[in-house]
Parts: structure tokens; C-alpha cells; sequence
């Protein structure tokens, strides 16, 4: 598989860059609105990898770039920039299956709060951003942005999947899948995505008010 | 302490009953809108516990009596039935701190959605029909019933505890805690409600879209 990651020089697009590229045979490319931005992280997780006898090579490339050929397109932006950044690759997208992270939060007294877009849902705002005929899948919500960057460390996490379109959630189930204690769950179509979005609010707010919990990650039993 | 369970008779209402007189030394009162069927209940989970070599008194009351001297009161009925069950017991609550653990679910096209009272939560709501001085903590959401109620079975599961009282939440902490298996978190003051009610859907869709997913809980690490 060939995944673009755009935002890839963000903290979660630097995560599952370096976990993919260090756990899987997949093709990284690294997107950044800069290109040289998005070149100059590229090398700096190839030396990263390079430090644990990983040799690999990483892409990086301006957006419109990125995703030309991906099969998979991850959108590791912030809410705000999501819409924006579809738009800016849309013509470029071929036969890709998007993936949306991305969540809306606001800060209040004593914690984070789930602030979602009028569509309901970040995962919805992507769907009505996308081109006609790409699907999208939410995914990757809420990942410990400090504890997936770190190979050292144990993730022992799950993802949770929404979308409606069963063979793209499955791709990307299996991408998730592919990474060392991480398992995808299917939560269900884009309806759903609500819930699954304001787990990281969540996260947050349980890291802040209990002293023994940092980069926290969720688990279902 | 004494713990009077309001909608005792129902699934969550006998899970915690059963599991507080089972691994802890509370004094248990099952509360009903009909005092035959709290002491019908309270009966059957005697009988349940003494199966297990445990001999305890559970009492079963009409729920006016028994909130009657109790330090911690659980209003485990339905979101919609919440604001009444507190104004019916509203003058015996003495020095009670009232628990929440209702959620307002909608069921909808590929799963539950989460769908607040316009108080915001219903542990708001709980908060705005509790008489001035009574502090109430949202706690024990989305335990997964037939796990709770089934003593053979591990818990291993994380409540999460929202509440504006630092020493209500305490108390509902450490009777949380003293279910074997169950791990009290702060998730901060009940501003924060919606997120944490929000996984009980949640948890109903993964036991939905996941074949190897049943009577599921979460933990956070």
C-alpha cells in the first residue's frame, strides 16, 4: 500500500509515519501545504528509523503531490484545516480511501469539551468535503500523540473504525491492524462518529484529573 | 456506609447490589416504586449470595424509605425517569450524596446515539432536580449489566466519576474502587458529563459491529 499522510509532519501524521514505516512494508509519503517542510521531516524519521537499523525511504512532498497514486490518504490536520485541505487535493485523489483523525475540541473549566461541526461530526465533514465516489473512513482519533511516536513504547491501544463503505473501513482496519498493539474496532457507519470523536476530549480530560495517567490510550474488553 | 439503590430491581441496580454485598461490607437497601417487588428482589439476591457462601441482609423498601439514612443514594433508573425518582425522595435525603448513572440513548440507523436532556447531561439534569446542598456525582455509565450481575465473571473495567464535589466524588470512588475488578478515574466536574455518557452508546455499538465483542467494557491506560 502507498499511504500519504498529509499533515504528515504533525504529531500524530509523525506517529503513524514512523510506525508504519518501522512495523509494516507500506510506502510512506510524508504531505505538508510546504515542501520543503514535508522533505526536511521526511528525513528526519528515515534517520530516526535509520537509529534502529530500519532503512528506509520516505517521501515527502507538497499535498497535491503526496497523494498522487496513494491508495490511502490519511488527512492529519486539524478540524479547521479539513475541508480546505480535501479541496486542495481533490483533482489528485484517484481511487484513494481517505481517512479523517481529526477532531473538534474546546477548552472550558475543568477539561476539553467535544465541539463538533454543524455536519455532526468531523467524519461527516469529510464525507461532504470529499469528491463524489472517495469514501472516507474516521480512524485514529485520539491516539497518544507522545506514546505513538515513541518506539519504545507499548501502545496497547485500539482505534475505532466509522464509515459506510465496508471494503474501505476494511483496508484501513488492516493497516491499523498492521501496527505492533494497536487493534481497529468497528464502531459503526459515519452516524456514529460522534461518539467515537468525543473519546478524545476524554482522553484529555482523564490525563488532567488523574496524576497516574499520561499519553492515555483507550481499550475495549 | 449505606448504600440505597433507587431502581434496584433493574439490571444495573442488581449488578451493584450484588457486587457491593458481595465484596464489600455496605449495608444494601434495594429501592422500588413498589415495596413488594424491592423486597422480592432483595430476596432473590440474599438467595443469589448465599449460593456463593455469603449470608447478608439486603433490605427491600419503597423508595421514599429507602433512601432513609443512607449516606449514598444510586439512581439507577432511566434518564427519564430521573428528575421524578429525585423529587419523590427529595425530603428524606438527609446528608445523601445522590450517584448518576442514567444515560439519554437514541437507537438509530447502525447504532445508539447519545442524546442529552437539554440540561446538557443527565447528570446535569440530576444536579438541577437534586434539593440545594445535595451533591451529586455521575458514575458507574455503560457497566455492561449481565457482567456486573454475573459474580463469575472479572469486571476489569473503568467507571468514570464526574462531579463539582471533591468529597462526594471521594466517597463514590472508593465504593467504586471496592468492586473487585472496577477502577474508579476522575474525568473532572459535571461539565465534563456529556463526554463520559457518551461512551455508553459507544460501548453498545462496538458489541454491535464486533462479533468478538460482548457485555463490553473500557479501560483507559
Amino acid at each position: 500500500m502507498r499511504i500519504a499522510l498529509l499533515g504528515g509532519t504533525g504529531d500524530i501524521g509523525e506517529g503513524l509515519a514512523l510506525r508504519w514505516a518501522y512495523d509494516t512494508n507500506h510506502e510512506i509519503v510524508v504531505g505538508s501545504r510546504e515542501a520543503d517542510r514535508a522533505r526536511t521531516k521526511a528525513r528526519e524519521y528515515e534517520t530516526e528509523l535509520d537509529s534502529r537499523g530500519v532503512e528506509t525511504t520516505i517521501e515527502g512532498r507538497v499535498n497535491e503531490e503526496a497523494v498522487e497514486g496513494a491508495d490511502v490518504v490519511v488527512l492529519s490536520v486539524p478540524a479547521y484545516h479539513l475541508a480546505d485541505t480535501i479541496e486542495a487535493v481533490a483533482d489528485s485523489l484517484d481511487d484513494a480511501v481517505l481517512v479523517s483523525p481529526a477532531v473538534g475540541m474546546r477548552r472550558e473549566e475543568g477539561g476539553m469539551r467535544y465541539n463538533p461541526p454543524s455536519a455532526g461530526s468531523v467524519t461527516a465533514l469529510a464525507v461532504r468535503a470529499a469528491p463524489e465516489g472517495v469514501p472516507v473512513v474516521g480512524a485514529f482519533h485520539g491516539l497518544a500523540a507522545g506514546r505513538l511516536a515513541n518506539l519504545d513504547a507499548d501502545l496497547d491501544a485500539d482505534t475505532l473504525l466509522v464509515g459506510d463503505d465496508g471494503d474501505a473501513k476494511g483496508i484501513v482496519g488492516d493497516l491499523a491492524n498492521g501496527i505492533e498493539g494497536l487493534r481497529a474496532l468497528d464502531a459503526g457507519p459515519v452516524g456514529n462518529a460522534a461518539e467515537v470523536e468525543s473519546l478524545t476530549p476524554l482522553l484529555v480530560d482523564l490525563a488532567m484529573h488523574n496524576d497516574d495517567l499520561h499519553d492515555v490510550v483507550v481499550k475495549f474488553d
